[in-house]
């Protein structure tokens, strides 16, 4: 039981001819697919690629990220997904970090590995070299970095049993249909779009992959194109509910898969009112993608709950040292075969305790024992779907020269959901510079987390712990 | 990855009052199912029946049959599924050899181990005992006894881990709906009729169970109450179809899940004529059921072949210490989490190499990688879906004075497929007496195993080896 069948391989060989894969016009079948992944699985080995290294990707959604994730699988080595987003001093961080042994991109960079461009794969000899058949459930295969609460980020390990065991827990919650289409305009450097394609593979079932997301052209995709299925988070959904109009989705389109956060009421609300079908979920990085998911006969009677774990994992609410009560809120915890083995380098071992992967969002179960999410990690913001902790951009403020300390929190947004804002507390004498900070911030953290608000303050709010409370923050900036 | 929460308290909590059970007109939710499971659970318990014990079934399918299998998961007990046609000198033979505790009979018998009766145990109080909450997919859930080509029978052990890895690829393979509800005719204590009920519990789809087959009340439950997939051999769906006359199933009927041996091509051409979806499928005890199936796309155009091995699982031909190629036929050998991790006892060691199991069974791959069976086990005999081995019989006929050696071989009959015929050389001078040697099989062998046909001959057909040649002992039965 602890080895499968090269997943790509296996699908090829029982459904050649199925679709796997449309982008940008084009189509591949599993077998099409498979040929196109061994290519690149031999232009990476050109490149000196082999068994067991780390490969980061910086990588935009394309056939061809597609065919390289497949290519290194075929090899045997483990893939490390780059948010594209990250400044190149993150990006090497998290190179250096993970100890990648090189990094593949679809732009030119300068890496401290070595770096293989896209342009230049295309134009790489196909080299042969030993597929690897079968691979063990407990290897890793991806790895993703999160940041948490406090401390450095930290890397996700996901193994191909995670994969596998995330995929069939899906499948038995949301069925699987002869004409299932998962449109993917999630990155597939995120666990939501990742899991896609696993999805994919495993149930032999097409995605339709988009480079970036564009509410017109997802809506056309479901309208259009047989679309049946597609994943979402809120500020997604309510861009293409404005951009349908008066329009409607076919029949066949069974619903959206909804997560990354608590989902406002009125668009679930609106989508019903329009006769979408939302299957809310909760889920993370270290779930590899789903944990919980709102069952299709619950939609409405349980609107906004994230339902019940999938099978066969569990989930329930730590109040404390001891489990809460229905209704009573506490701190999510979750154990399953899709739930990651650690984090790289032992990081955040705290997390894992008695089998359990306590995740430091806060929620209850009610007495029917549906899940509802109160908050992300305490501190955690979502802003446009990326996840942006307080922690590391506490970090990068306190390193600025003027700054003595700093509070970060998140606050609503009518385009983001919400946005980074942050509170400093200046040394004597020192003068705040907006634009200089801005800039400083920029050299060190991707867009999207730095503050969109600055507040000078006297002192940061702290309990009787002297422990920042980040939520305090917020009267700040209104 | 070790250890999934008990299912049926899984599936309870996420889909309480979906149906999980019809039977004689009776019909349990999934919360009903459990509650009715812990009840068994306690009142086994009752009995004296605890964690790790092994206990014997010998009970034709009713609801308390399915309660007392789940029961004993609650209580952590491992079952020994017993065949009801079984002599009392087989089911002792068998309770001695695996080592059973107990044994749970629906009628009265005596046994060397303490017996609890189904009368008994519905009179039993209830006592309160420590429920299994999580399952560990490596241990033993069930075993079943299949005899081998040669020597004693062997208990195939099928664990946890060996059940949900066949309930996930059936489903990649066959889909799941909304309203998908299995009928289930076989007998529990087989492995295609135990599977069903897993199936039940891990997709949260219903289970019509039949007391027995009975084609008139299978139809009824096809047209009339529901049903959409069915697990049939071919025997049974000739039978179905002649009671089916000019009637035909309605729309929402999938199929019928065809196993225990090739069909018959008129059968599986008279089917598609009533447009009845068949899905001819490959398996037996050591692999949990299903291994290979052929997917609904391709039942027309690979008749006759029954498909491609099941997600995650491998199936190659091996002939002569090599992979045979395409169309060459050879033993067919297979791997994958739902294969039995070996016998009891360490028996039959010897089928299972290079983390293969050697299934002893003939059949070809053709180029596009369908399966095609030509033979079961070189001599087995399948009479009526019951699988009958020479070895075991001619074993029994061998130790009737009378007789110096007998050879035991399948010929084709009518009504059961095919029934088992015996060639004996008899010890100089002694006269052969059918009715005495019948007495002598009835006491130890199950009625289906006794021979229907005897011929006396002077030798048995050997081949260079002196192996006996059991195929040529048809000759003597034409």
């Amino acid at each position: 039981m602890s080895s499968i069948p090269q997943l790509l391989n296996q699908r090829a060989a029982l459904t050649p001819e199925r679709d796997a894969l449309f982008f940008e016009g084009s189509r591949w079948s599993f077998d099409e697919l498979r040929q196109m992944s061994l290519l690149y699985a031999e232009k990476l080995t050109g490149h000196g690629i082999s068994r067991g290294q780390l490969v980061a990707l910086q990588m935009r959604n394309s056939a061809e990220m597609v065919f390289v994730i497949h290519g290194l699988m075929m090899i045997g080595a483990k893939t490390l997904l780059l948010n594209v987003r990250l400044t190149d001093h993150e990006r090497e961080w998290q190179i250096r970090d993970a100890k990648a042994d090189f990094l593949v991109s679809d732009k030119e960079a300068e890496s401290e590995v070595k770096i293989i461009t896209l342009a230049s794969l295309r134009e790489t000899a196909p080299q042969r070299c030993l597929f690897l058949k079968e691979l063990d459930l407990a290897e890793t295969a991806t790895i993703m970095y999160t940041s948490g609460t406090t401390g450095k980020p930290k890397a996700v390990k996901q193994t191909y049993g995670n994969h596998l065991f995330s995929a069939f827990g899906s499948v038995l919650n949301l069925g699987l249909g002869d004409n299932d289409k998962w449109l993917c305009t999630m990155p597939l450097f995120h666990i939501s779009g990742l899991s896609i394609l696993f999805r994919s593979v495993i149930y032999g079932s097409p995605v339709v992959l988009h480079r970036q997301f564009d509410p017109r052209l997802a809506n056309q995709a479901i309208q259009t194109e047989g679309v049946t299925i597609m994943s979402v988070v809120s500020a997604m959904l309510s861009r293409m509910l404005d951009d349908l109009g008066e329009a409607e989705y076919p029949e066949s389109f069974r619903g959206m898969l909804l997560g990354g956060g608590p989902a406002p009421m009125p668009l679930l609300k609106r989508s019903a009112e329009k006769g979408i079908r939302v299957f809310q979920t909760y889920g993370m990085t270290e779930t590899s993608s789903q944990i919980a998911t709102l069952a299709p006969e619950d939609a409405i009677r349980k609107i906004g709950s994230s339902g019940k774990p999938l099978f066969p994992c569990a989930i329930s609410i730590w109040k404390e040292d001891r489990e809460a009560s229905a209704n009573e809120p506490g701190e999510i915890r979750v154990k399953g075969p899709n739930v990651t083995p650690g984090y790289l380098h032992g990081r955040g071992s705290e997390s894992f305790r008695d089998g359990w992967f306590y995740t430091g969002d806060l929620g209850y179960l009610d007495e029917e024992g549906y899940l509802y999410m109160l908050d992300r990690r305490s501190d955690l913001i979502i802003s446009g779907g990326e996840n942006v902790y307080p922690a590391e951009i506490e970090s990068v403020l306190s390193a600025y020269p003027a700054v003595r300390e700093a509070g970060v929190t998140g606050i609503i947004d009518d385009s983001w959901g919400a946005v980074p804002a942050a509170a400093l507390v200046l040394k004597d004498g020192a003068v705040f510079n907006e634009e200089e900070i801005l800039h400083f911030c920029k050299e060190r953290l991707a867009r999207y987390k730095i503050p969109k608000h600055f507040a000078i303050v006297h002192e940061l709010p702290r309990n009787a712990s002297n422990k920042l409370v980040r939520k305090e923050l917020t009267k700040y900036f209104w």
